[in-house]
């Protein structure tokens, strides 16, 4: 261990809260820069939108964007999201003190093995990822005592993707979980929640486990539910009404239910897969609600129905 | 059956495509007003809207609502959304030549039982419930043969209710589904017909079960779906996470997938109930889907999970 950087001395698992809100005005804030140089793997909507941040901001001196599409590099550069760029990976985290993760999740260890060698002494290597739990603990393992890992998740996005949609406001008003396990080095967790919130995104921290379970009930379950919606309605469709195309006689209610089955196939799967333990368990408490639905249904039972609908009517308000 | 008014030639179930779009142009337009009196049962978002595009275009002379709600039909007459009003729905209903059920679907036998006594020779009785099938088979037998039965679905709505939520544009650009039976009269239908074109709703025909199978699919599968989600959310966060708020680390994909759970429960059991045979099924089938997503995140099975994204993107990328 590296005796600049001692282990959190708070572990994340026992002894407090699972959860630690941001407490405006008591958190420590350092002087900007916060680092001097910036690698962001990925520059997309949401890589692209942080180093557009940064940027005005002043919370980083350089950013170097890394990706394999030279197109897209050169709108970031366009877009003041990054300095400069390479495509290739290794001499683009040459010398940062921090590493960005903001490709599909299943390609960061990769990252990690090919950047950490190249990074700068005590760097800080976080993510914009939707798992974390046990891809938090393969990335510790990865990295030498003094780098630091610091799990990070922006619970934002929208319809585009990509750069050209990036904006300096996509995290205001938005949450933002850091994931710090018993490993964290506190200073690098301290930067990474400031440069969080200078984003105006509402910064929590939680286990990385925890994160997973919360997430995969709030985020991954709703993405599975409609990925099924569409393909049943696509099912119904062929099998009782071939000669019609269903989803043209749907209102604003089918449209907004099913809106993120539009979503990329290829950044949900690896999602499902790496939070699937919990999904299945989680998908299982969905089937048995639908269960009873159904019963009530063909049971005629009016009143249960009312009960349940009431029951979902009251917790989604709370919402609004 | 009164010789004025002979059954529609061409029968809704055979002989031709179980929908008829609109064919702009094509349709005989009658002169104005179509109607001399209309009574509007029920001055909401759909009736007053209705209400108002009738008065302000002339489509109609004269305008009574029936409702409990003083208030609320004060609001209406304020609005100009009707000319007068009733809270006694036999008076309401006193000589008009057209009825337009607009309460919760089952209150419509109850409605037409007090009402149709005292409307004028050859009325039209029309709705805006969600669902035909044999409610308006149910319908049709309470009424004299000089009554015409129009089975209406405008596929419209918002997040608000009330007469204070109705606009002159609610239905422009949306759809609205006749359901015309081999009892319709052809005369009523085309002055419905050309009543919801004027609102700029675009119209289409439909044998009154397909109606139900179709919107079954498109709408009321969905509200079971999200009445689900929020309520899986709840057991979830009981069972798993007794300490946090699940829903508060939701974001877009969750609070667009679960909107609809904020509906009216009473009017959602209704709707539910009358068309339970087909929901039941439909329900069976989104069950299926979803199994097949639970399997394939179960065995790891990233390709089969692929398959059943894309094809789901698919689908719903040509709503876009």
């Amino acid at each position: 261990m590296n005796p600049s950087h001692p282990p959190n001395p708070r572990p994340a698992k026992t002894g407090r809260s699972p959860v630690t809100p941001t407490q405006p005005g008591q958190a420590e804030t350092r002087p900007l820069p916060l680092f001097r140089q910036m690698t962001i793997v990925g520059v997309g909507l949401l890589g692209g939108s942080l180093g557009m941040i940064c940027k005005q901001q002043g919370l980083v001196e350089t950013i170097v964007g890394a990706g394999r599409r030279v197109e897209n590099l050169k709108t970031a550069v366009a877009l003041k999201a990054i300095d400069r760029y390479s495509t290739d990976l290794a001499e683009a985290a040459s010398g940062s003190d921090l590493l960005l993760l903001a490709t599909p999740v299943d390609t960061f260890e990769d990252a990690v093995k090919t950047c950490v060698p190249r990074l700068s002494r005590a760097a800080v290597v976080t993510d914009v990822g939707s798992v974390k739990g046990r891809l938090v603990t393969r990335l510790e393992a990865l990295v030498p005592d003094d780098i630091a890992i610091v799990g990070g998740h922006p619970i934002a996005g929208k319809e585009k993707s990509g750069v050209a949609a990036a904006t300096l406001d996509l995290f205001r008003g938005t949450r933002c979980i850091l994931t710090p396990t018993p490993r964290t080095h506190p200073d690098a967790l301290a930067k990474i929640r400031q440069l969080w919130e200078c984003t105006g995104a509402q910064v929590s921290e939680m286990d990385p486990d925890l994160h997973d379970r919360v997430l995969g009930a709030v985020s991954h379950l709703p993405h599975i539910v409609a990925y099924a919606l569409v393909n049943a309605i696509a099912s119904i469709q062929k099998s009782q009404t071939p000669d019609l195309d269903l989803q043209t006689f749907s209102g604003g209610g089918y449209r907004d239910t099913t809106r993120i089955a539009a979503s990329s196939a290829e950044m949900w799967r690896d999602i499902c897969l790496w939070n699937r333990d919990n999904l299945v368990d989680q998908l299982d408490q969905y089937l048995s609600c639908l269960e009873t639905f159904k019963a009530l249904i063909k049971s005629r039972d009016g009143e249960g129905l009312y009960r349940e609908m009431e029951r979902a009517k009251h917790v989604r308000e709370r919402l609004m």
